[in-house]
């Protein structure tokens, strides 16, 4: 009997002190391959959360701001979000027949995708509210869920859960596995990236900010909902995500990543915090493994101030979850 | 050695096993009297949190909301923010020799502290913004906290970290304590509000919602800065309440705490929620001890819905910190 309850209190003992060290020793970055980027991390992670160290940060501060599209998943040949605005026009065309004559509508039904990448900011937006207004916010987030369950990426043929970068689903779980607080700041519409946030990324829906379609309170039948109307609120981009990120977050990031022109307000609002920051820009050179094109607007200030540009094709070991 | 070892050992089991039945078993209403308040309090999060249960309610949806002004703390004479706008303006006043003349600034300068009860509630908007707008939102948050070192509630003798209501904070203890995230959604400004809620009520600053003064980026000296603006871009009350949920939180609440008119809409976009929800309406009549007014535009809904209302008198045990 003794024997049991000594070999018992030894086990427990045992499981006690060394399940954190073992824990510690994973690489948690291990889809990253090892290099200056990937220490560069670390060395900075370790500085902030050294508690009593030259650096500490406390955990409040502990704000790190990712981008979603090209940063967190792919943007080519289109942001996602669009193919969601495309298919829930095509369900909704047939009440609209003079949509098959009027632009931007008509190029729904043209069979040129180059057609739909080059749609400016307007047109975008006017796509966009059209597919997304006057309905429910239970009912829109429905509908993109629906739409999440069968959707596939026409060049990588994979679904939305297949989608992301896994290298920064690492770096998201490794942030918030040392206190920091992640938030998503886009500039694709809030209610889309919330439906998937929390189980692509595990980032609750309310730390997600981006642009806000026109909401209102209605009573319908004695019920309250809130209903959305064809405007934009905040369109969360450049210098627009700074100032969104003080009306939701409230505080300077402490990391902030992005990979676009539309970036760069945000990278220097973090850049500038009173001590020190992670500012990362993901640099899309990877034309076999994913795609290429150049973001030379927010190279130069990267170089300038030493922001540390992430190459996918030297830093990322493996780009999608496997 | 084997002796010692055993008897370590054993204190570690008993430790690890018994340590957290030990924190359950005290009461985390402490402040709350015995009773149905009380214990449809514990009842309700009982049900939502047990697991396989039929009310289970997974993690991300176990949203609580929370008014501030007359909810987490006291409204009157007046709601504590205005004090601070008050001093600001008098603080700016040599620079605005006109105020003196002109309404509503010229009430700042009489001793009849009844004007300022009265003021309309445009009124209160102008003196708010020629009090917060022009400065950067470090700046801003700075001047806060400076007030809030020294200023005292004029008639219940105390200073900020003594004004809140204790049986509040234990219920947003509590709240967290069973896997919630609590917000405060108010009518007052967010950046006042968050320059408190971290070390009044335990609440990070990404989850005030308040009233939202105009932002604007701004380059200064080749730096970054958030600098405010003299509008008001979105003032939260009544319906403006449950469109910033959908906003900022992205999803109905489980639990929503009010006391007044504007909370009406929050309160029932909770108890609108598919499934259970917990609405509480804090009631003012307990002359003695806090003020006595009534709130029957709230008191009304909540007894057609069965709302919970929680009186002062009956159910506070203590209203302050000790």
């Amino acid at each position: 009997m003794k024997r049991i309850l000594v070999a018992t209190s030894i086990i427990v003992v045992l499981f006690v002190v060394f399940i954190p060290q073992a824990g510690a020793q994973m690489d948690p970055l291990l889809s990253w391959n090892d290099g200056p980027a990937k220490q560069r991390i670390f060395r900075f992670v370790e500085k902030v959360t050294k508690e009593n160290g030259p650096d500490y940060v406390p955990p409040a501060e502990c704000i790190a701001v990712f981008d979603s599209d090209g940063t967190l998943w792919p943007e080519r040949p289109l942001p996602t979000e669009l193919y969601f605005v495309i298919q829930r026009l095509r369900q909704l065309a047939p009440k609209h027949p003079q949509w098959r004559k009027n632009p931007p509508f008509k190029v729904l039904f043209e069979k040129n995708p180059k057609a739909l990448m080059t749609l400016s900011k307007q047109n975008i937006e006017k796509l966009m509210l059209a597919a997304y207004a006057g309905m429910t916010q239970e009912d829109f987030r429905h509908e993109v869920q629906n739409w999440m369950a069968t959707w596939q990426h026409p060049q990588l043929k994979v679904g939305v859960r297949g989608l992301y970068y896994e290298p920064m689903h690492e770096l998201l779980e490794y942030l918030r596995g040392n206190g920091f607080k992640t938030f998503i700041v886009t500039g694709g519409s809030s209610d889309f990236v919330r439906a998937l946030s929390e189980p692509l990324y595990g980032v609750p829906i309310d730390q997600v900010v981006g642009t806000e379609i026109g909401l209102r309170y209605k009573l319908t039948g004695g019920k309250s909902f809130v209903v959305r109307d064809p405007k934009v609120t905040s369109f969360e981009n450049g210098p627009l995500k700074p100032v969104n990120i003080e009306r939701h977050i409230g505080r300077r990031p402490l990391i902030a990543v992005g990979n676009g022109k539309s970036d760069i307000e945000t990278l220097a609002y973090a850049s500038d915090r009173h001590g020190m920051s992670l500012c990362m820009v993901i640099s899309h050179d990877d034309a076999s493994r994913e795609f290429e094109y150049r973001a030379d607007e927010v190279l130069k200030p990267a170089q300038e101030r030493s922001w540390l540009v992430v190459s996918i094709k030297r830093d990322w070991k493996l780009i999608f979850p496997k």
